[in-house]
């Protein structure tokens, strides 16, 4: 068991992406499936994660003047149905509240008792239920902006769920806000698509693709919707956050009317943006290998694991004692972003292999082994996850110590240069719909999810060409950069009218 | 509007208690009603205080070895009646998920739709859905003790509601441990009651006492409640952190067996244990006076408001710069307890009178006027929320800067010797029944919620003179001290019979 022929995680990302996820998802400890249908567990080493991207988020979210509160988790039925298309957009995955107690029915098992008179639904997202409150909030444009972030739980009824990519229940945060002028709310929509932007890029080191959502994948009642756009390692985009141009159609259906500074009575202007424990499944999905997981160091709930080597209970105090003075001595230094570095001693008395194989699968950026020969030369022997699990290097302990802050730092800007490197190195001008077309489909029909990449590609912005382009090849447009025209105008790929520039095609989660 | 003659919350304490706390969390803007019956909204002021209270017993849990996880909102009715006295003590106040979508109805109206199979209840704590899932993590005792923590929302369905201490949805944080044998669960069960103990004294400043529940008033399902009591303003008694020790009960419905080191097959013994936005409401009836809230230090949104006076933009801007100045200075100190002091410069164009109102209101421990004349004599003019609101003393610049932290410091700990001395104030040793009663009888029907306190009498242990103790006073024994026998031995209040020493009894929340 402690040693590892070949690698860690079966099958590898090339033998089947959809498997080696779930694999790496569960040898890594993040998360796995629940009893309730459709919702997962988010374990100790994946909550902790999460813990950290709502530290790194939140903290951007408030300095750029947000502030956290919190509304219901249930919507009355009514609320929902007040945007017409937002009700359209969620009215097939609700989990609808209709009773309130349970009772002892006819053969002694309990049933749902009480019956509501309007049925509630478990918040999929909150514009409506929140856009009520603000009418009550504003009166005046002296009260505008409003500007608050929500952290809590969402459902979405889904059938088919992976986790953290599709789940019934998810966690994230939502920011709503209400602004005097379309102006403002404009120039929200776009300072927290740029905080997204900054934290997934420099906080969970994948690069994105930033743009407008066409008019077809928008989020249900919006006027627009920005987005970032990531590449996973099977080349399939994973949309990575969204921020919402709502205009005044949830100021409309719920009434958010504030006087102006001319007296008249006005319709604020309103956005709202989220991001969720689908970044996990992203940080997952972009720096993983066949050994398991690789932790952002930035993120990781953890960057150093000391791992002691023993072999009598003599040998493992004098070791553990050793062990947590190097602990220590890291604790007390600060990493390159700011705060501590965070050190785990691992004492159990297990398989030293074993043991370190399961540091390299939860992804820690640093292995530390110590044993009897490393105290006496007063040295430690290192492994980097960045590096192949069979490599490690021995430095004097504080020669060792010294290097660290420098090591995580390298090591975050690393996984962040290769993955820009894989998203660049694959992504392809293409202007013939036979080479379109031949992009997407997969090579080799054993490993279907295996494929081309981002096709950059000409589009008229038609409804119907886009669907078309999608067609059975479930390719979708990713978004359309603020910069498009800079690749100059050509032809549509579908049916060959004026384009003002390329755009991202790719399959997606 | 400026000038407030008298108190700023009306109905005073004396007046209406009950009133008094509704207008007191409105006018601190911490929380209020929602348009969905039974839930609030917590306003960002509200949530601030909340995410220190967070903050503060998250690393307290943390350094006990407790990490954070995540399991579903939704637990499968099968699973809630898996413990026969625990769905007994939730049933009547279910939220019963039914259906997952909506679709429209005959009059075109949408109509829940996609009937489960089995009901969903939104949980009303977490015991049964993660005693299932701890029985497929745990196959031995290397597997124990599991000590996990979550934070997250519940929901009891409550027809009368009352912000912060009685509503349908809640937030809070549920521990569920499970261990080896009996001795290291009841370790567990104690060692957190002594954390909430530590945090509600220390951090909230509210005094507590602690102790065990009488049998009929333990958790659903206990076989031993831990708890703490606070004592109000109004001298009702309210719990403001229960450790249950659930002995093999929840083991044994959910089937957590381990194998021992002996080879045999045992129930885990088990744990749970929690603290809620509840807490928010004992901070208020424990410190806030007739003019709103006051803000324990420790835990403020923010310790510091400075509030620049100007009458013109040429003024503004100067009195702004140098109270900039002034913050930045006070961001660099320490706290007694560690973390920066937090504070906010408060630059609204609005009556300097009105503005200083809010703060007090909303009970932030310091208040710093700087205007052009303060400025000139480089002082500042300090109010502090522990004295009367029209007090203010006037303080050189950098002597006021220096002072800051010891004055939160004194603050804090003036704020708990007033509770404590409250609550030591309020309790009486009595013995004779008809002094019992005309204890917990207003004496003024005008106004019925001001009363005794807690009356320590004794108790023969047995249930039917609980009840008939508690009879039509709504009076109940909050809990039974450890150190009860220190009192020494007496009659029952109720019947005469042997009581090895005193509880104490008190109306409650």
């Amino acid at each position: 068991m402690a040693k590892i022929k070949g690698n860690a995680i079966s099958p590898t990302r090339r033998e089947d992406y959809a498997e080696w996820y779930q694999q790496v998802v569960k040898a890594a400890e993040l998360a796995e499936i629940s009893p309730v249908r459709g919702c997962m567990i988010i374990k100790p080493w994946g909550y902790a994660f999460w813990e950290n991207i709502q530290k790194g988020l939140d903290a951007l979210l408030k300095a750029a003047g947000h502030a956290n509160a919190y509304f219901p988790l249930f919507i009355p039925k009514s609320y929902l149905e007040k945007e017409a298309e937002h009700v359209q957009g969620f009215a097939k995955e609700c989990a609808v509240v209709t009773h309130h107690r349970l009772e002892a029915g006819p053969d002694g098992s309990l049933v749902p008792a009480g019956e509501l008179e309007e049925p509630l639904i478990v918040r999929p997202t909150s514009e409506t239920i929140i856009g009520a409150v603000y009418a009550k909030w504003v009166q005046s444009y002296r009260d505008l902006p409003i500007l608050l972030n929500q952290w809590g739980n969402v459902v979405r009824w889904e059938l088919r769920t992976r986790l953290f990519l599709r789940t019934s229940e998810f966690l994230w945060q939502e920011g709503h806000t209400a602004h005097e002028t379309s102006e403002e709310a404009w120039e929200e929509t776009r300072r927290v698509l740029e905080i997204y932007r900054d934290f997934v890029e420099n906080s969970l080191a994948i690069p994105v693709i930033a743009g407008a959502k066409t008019p077809g994948q928008r989020f249900p009642g919006a006027v627009e919707t920005l987005c970032i756009e990531a590449m996973m390692q099977d080349c399939k985009a994973l949309q990575a956050g969204t921020s919402h141009f709502m205009g005044q159609n949830f100021a409309r259906a719920s009434g958010i009317i504030y006087q102006s500074r001319e007296g008249r009575e006005e319709h604020a202007w309103t956005t709202s943006w989220g991001a969720s424990t689908r970044l996990i499944g992203g940080a997952v999905m972009t720096h993983a290998d066949d050994d398991g997981m690789v932790m952002p160091p930035r993120l990781a709930p953890a960057q150093v694991a000391i791992l002691p080597i023993f072999r009598d209970p003599a040998g493992r105090r004098a070791v553990l004692g050793h062990a947590e003075g190097v602990a220590a001595a890291l604790r007390r230094l600060d990493t390159a972003w700011g705060g501590k570095i965070e050190v785990v001693v691992d004492s159990r008395e297990m398989n030293a292999g074993e043991k370190g194989w399961e540091w390299i699968k939860k992804g820690i950026p640093l292995r530390v082994e110590i044993g009897p020969r490393d105290m006496e030369s007063d040295s430690v022997s290192v492994g980097r996850r960045d590096r192949s699990p069979r490599e490690k290097y021995s430095l004097g302990r504080e020669d060792f110590i010294a290097s660290v802050p420098g090591v995580l730092r390298e090591m975050q800007d690393g996984l962040f240069a290769r993955a820009r490197a894989f998203l660049e190195g694959h992504c392809r001008e293409i202007d013939d719909p036979e080479e379109f077309r031949g992009y997407f489909t997969p090579k080799d029909p054993e490993k279907p999810e295996i494929h081309g990449g981002f096709a950059w590609s000409h589009w008229c912005g038609g409804r119907e060409c886009e669907d078309r382009a999608a067609g059975d090849l479930s390719v979708t447009i990713r978004c359309l950069p603020p910069d498009r025209e800079k690749s100059g105008p050509g032809k549509c790929i579908v049916c060959g009218g004026e384009s003002p520039g390329r755009v991202p095609f790719a399959k997606s989660y």
